[in-house]
């Protein structure tokens, strides 16, 4: 097999983790290995049984219909080994093996707020949805979602209006992207952000590919915010497992009469932060900071002599941290003692001054 | 001077606390004898300077005016030293000497919610505050409240339109309540409940008295409920001393758009309960369990040879803590490390069972 084509066989391997392509990669030598690998070698190897069996014989017809696929639509596979994998994602101890990406694959490692919730909103929810989600756009925050009716769709509308972009997150393969209303917004988002899917192409939007689905929303982002959310519901889901991933939860509360504030009530007394105002979210994502130093930067050139702007003290502490040896975001916690949604926003800061690197598997390291 | 005199000229004594009249009662063998004390005695007392004053020259004309009031208003000055003086006020630390009473004493010993919120509410919050007054006067709570316009006299009249008690306590004296636009809901008050101030007669409405008679709103509850509030509001005041009474605080959330939710949407960024039905209010305070204990009372009468009905253990703890020696609320707390609320309200139970007395200075001893 070429190289793109073991690629495509390594992502369709069935819940193939990027922690099992990390160890193959470990074993066999390099990740491609696993594409082809002998019965013996898949053996020895932790992985899910599923995934073993097709990586021992995976179907060459459908590969290449895939690969046709990929390449009239423009679409990539994207495996954690690469450098643009997304880094909060890769901090994810369920993060997948690969994703396939249609659009700018750049907006997946770049800071993200993802914004859930009913697809049954109030009309004020739906009105909120939208300014909210321009709002963060125009402050440079990516706004990621699933693509589903009412919240969802109001919070991409809103970035895509915001002049800024938007990821959606499908529970499906990125050939039929779901709810087929939504056709239109999800053509607009490739162009303007980028569809996301671990499921290969031809997946029909089932039922349980949706909590999966929803570990990469929040996985994806430094914060979920909740607008509007029945009692039970999906949204919820996302929340608790952002919460799980060391991420910020975010509620907008409600009136008492409005059902849909339910779930959003339900947050708040679980200890998410509420939101009022979109400066709400920023000043907790400590992203004011972010700003901030990014319109000092060409303003203030760093004095003669001097290495560069001063830093504040948790950035120095962050640097310190940081080695030339590329180190994880769960590394860097544990190191510094700075909560993680921080130190990932500060990471985001650093690399976009030029301070430090991105290595593939999510991992930084100093650059000078 | 005669007793009622006596009680009278300290009751007038300004800034008069609980606790000075407990060391003064020691240090003179009986609380009377602070009216009238020697210039030498009373130097001995750690009084407030303008206390001291009045103290050893009270204006007897004015006391005779206040006797001819309370006798034909049928106002009763109640000292902290009298039984019926509330048990929960009486723990915290800046009770007042004396209340003045226009009504039913009782109330102020029953479990009371303090409902609190802006004067300029929205329709919802007005409709809101009268619903929620109306189900905890209903569920046999006494709703206590400040009389001013909007949500306080919402949640006065909704807790008298459930058939229930309220207690309004003033920020003046009792002779001329404040607004006088709620003069008829104060007579209302006064019919089925209980008007409170520890102001003499004649205290104009000053704006400084406010805070002050915050604390005994708060200070006569298990729990404060915020409605609507703005950002800035004297009901925050209210819910931030019933913080440090180590009482409950509970707030409504509201939409985003509506600025009389800012208060209470400040109030849950800082832990107060989030409130959404007078059940969350009831189970946040163990009062299910009050009204459960209540109702299984007249159904299942003690087995023959019992001490009683069986206890839950929290009630066993509480009453192993209880001697035949009267212990204050904070003594119990103390020696049961049950949270203060819990154990008001605990108590509350014992003593309508017959199981424990209250005795001068809010303190609880067993009946047998």
């Amino acid at each position: 097999m070429e190289t793109v084509e073991r690629w495509l066989a390594i992502a369709r391997a069935p819940g193939l983790l990027a922690r099992h392509l990390c160890v193959a990669a470990a074993a066999l030598g390099e990740p491609l290995a696993l594409a082809g690998a002998s019965a013996a070698d898949l053996a020895a190897l932790e992985l899910p049984e599923a995934a073993r069996r097709w990586l021992h014989a995976p179907d060459r017809a459908r590969i290449e219909a895939d690969r046709r696929w990929l390449e009239a639509r423009g679409v990539r596979v994207l495996a954690c080994t690469a450098a643009e994998y997304p880094p909060l994602l890769a901090a994810i101890e369920d993060a997948p093996a690969c994703l396939y990406v249609r659009g700018e694959v750049a907006a997946l490692a770049s800071a993200q707020l993802a914004m859930v919730g009913t697809r049954e909103p109030s009309a004020a929810g739906r009105r909120d949805a939208y300014a909210f989600a321009r709002h963060f756009a125009r402050a440079g925050l990516v706004v990621t979602s699933g693509l589903a009716l009412g919240i969802d769709a109001a919070c991409h509308e809103g970035a895509l209006a915001g002049g800024g972009r938007s990821i959606a997150v499908l529970g499906c393969g990125l050939d039929a992207p779901y709810p087929p209303e939504n056709a239109g917004l999800a053509e607009r988002i490739a162009a303007a952000g980028a569809l996301v899917s671990e499921f290969p192409p031809g997946t029909a939007p089932l039922k349980e590919n949706f909590p999966r689905r929803n570990r990469l929303i929040s996985g994806l982002s430094l914060g979920v915010l909740v607008v509007e959310a029945a009692r039970r519901s999906g949204s919820l889901i996302t929340a608790r497992l952002a919460g799980n991933q060391g991420r910020e939860v975010f509620a907008v509360p409600g009136s008492i009469h409005n059902p849909m504030s339910r779930g959003c009530h339900a947050l708040l007394r679980q200890g998410a932060s509420l939101v009022e105002t979109v400066d709400d979210v920023l000043e907790e994502l400590n992203l004011p900071l972010l700003k901030q130093e990014l319109s000092h930067q060409p303003d203030h050139p760093p004095e003669a002599g001097a290495a560069g702007p001063a830093l504040d003290k948790p950035y120095e502490i962050l640097l310190d941290a940081l080695g030339f040896e590329p180190a994880s975001i769960d590394v860097l916690v544990d190191r510094t003692g700075l909560p993680s949604p921080s130190v990932a926003s500060m990471l985001l800061v650093l690399e976009l001054e030029g301070r430090i690197g991105l290595h593939p598997g999510g991992r930084y390291a100093r650059l000078a």
